[in-house]
């Protein structure tokens, strides 16, 4: 399958994904809520990559999805294999910002946008906490040509 | 099962729905796409008390997910019971923005506020046409109490 | 909403659930994956009511899906009500098989029947161990009428 | 990604998936209901195949999912690439049996096995029927290795 897509030049972590059949809702279309599995998918390799996976193994601080949106524009259908890009958009002390876009290599257009702010997590004092100078500078390198 | 909530007094529309065990990811919690899948439910419910199922049935005018977010507040465990508010936020001509809010009764407190952007489409003509008259009317009735 | 319904007459564990609208899929039913959705949320309310939860917690002794079966014999539309029950089957040494009903109160007749087969495990020794004795009798219990 | 293994030399039809993170459930594997799912993008694969999907769009003679089992061998994790095999294992006059095979590329072995019963339905007549004759040679042609 292919990995690369002009729509998705900005950004870093590209997955790719098949489309499954059973995906798709009464309407015919998959499903809104699968848009933000693809988007789940993209942000667990995006934190694997960027050393946040890593970091909750060796000191218990996590990720938590403070929130998240979408914007879609294209709907999708099976069969089809997307792309899904995350990339980081803004980052602070705690917390960062990461986009995702959804390219369908069938209709070869952008299927739909999306943020999702996710928050450092310390697990064992249950609170938030800064985050670790290793995964922010793995979120740093992860901005995208865009943002450079 | 209780179906009122003073954090919901502002939402018209309530929708009851148990948690079921398998919505729970690998963090032990409620997975964030079921929000959005709770959120849909209600989503639907409320386009059946507007009108706008009706409207689709009689002359294809249907109701397109323009774009949707969530913001998350408290994670959601098995067993408990939620109840998922829906209202109208905001008109305009060719859409409406709906407010979606999950209470949880284990919890008695808020997990989640949502919105959604809906677009009237014309599944004859293939393209976005204004709201129908009966069905803004219906939408403008669902605003809430908070809102009047 | 009703909690009985005669078809469902032996199964001593019955758990009421609504259809979400988003659990049709592209045919315009409830797909079969739910089914074993439903199934599930059962099949959790009964090893939590035959003790099998708790041994969990004290002894690390869990239950494990072995296999599991659906034959669909009505589909399954939004909205409805589903009630699904389980029972006990059978029984031996370290496993027992439990049956499962789905009811739809709309079409008011039997949507699926099932099976699942559970293993008990240790998972301190990881391996297969015979059931506890408290949740043996626990599972003998939960015959149901029409075995008894 | 790898599309054949020695553990699915038998099954002509193999159509390749990674795991998603969410699928994964409170006990850290795929969730059971997952298994099915991706059993269904295999027989959604087949189908085509065998031209059951082409039958329905001339004559609206459709294929519906009787029953279906699933005997699961090992917990799949993420991440992991699996392997879904299809295969004719049984066929009749109106309903032919097939059987999955879903193979883990990280554990190099086999996850689960299973059959479904797929039986004829004639939507413009709302019966069932015998299989089309290009289908049931197109079946019979998808037995795989070893039944033949």
């Amino acid at each position: 399958m292919t990995t690369s897509h002009p729509a998705l030049a900005g950004f870093p972590v590209i997955t790719p994904m098949p489309v499954h059949w059973g995906e798709m809702d009464a309407y015919g279309h998959v499903n809104n809520t699968v848009f933000f599995r693809y988007f789940e998918t993209a942000r667990i390799a995006f934190l694997d990559r960027c050393g946040f996976l890593a970091a909750y193994d060796s000191d218990q601080i996590g990720a938590i999805l403070h929130s998240t949106d979408c914007r879609f524009r294209l709907p999708l259908f099976y069969p089809d294999d997307v792309l899904v890009g995350a990339r980081t958009v803004d980052v602070s002390d705690d917390r960062f910002t990461m986009g995702y876009r959804i390219v369908s290599l069938a209709q070869d257009g952008v299927a739909a946008d999306g943020t999702g702010i996710v928050v450092a997590y310390d697990y064992r004092m249950n609170q938030k906490v800064p985050l670790p100078a290793a995964v922010r500078a793995g979120v740093l390198a992860l901005r995208g040509d865009m943002e450079r």
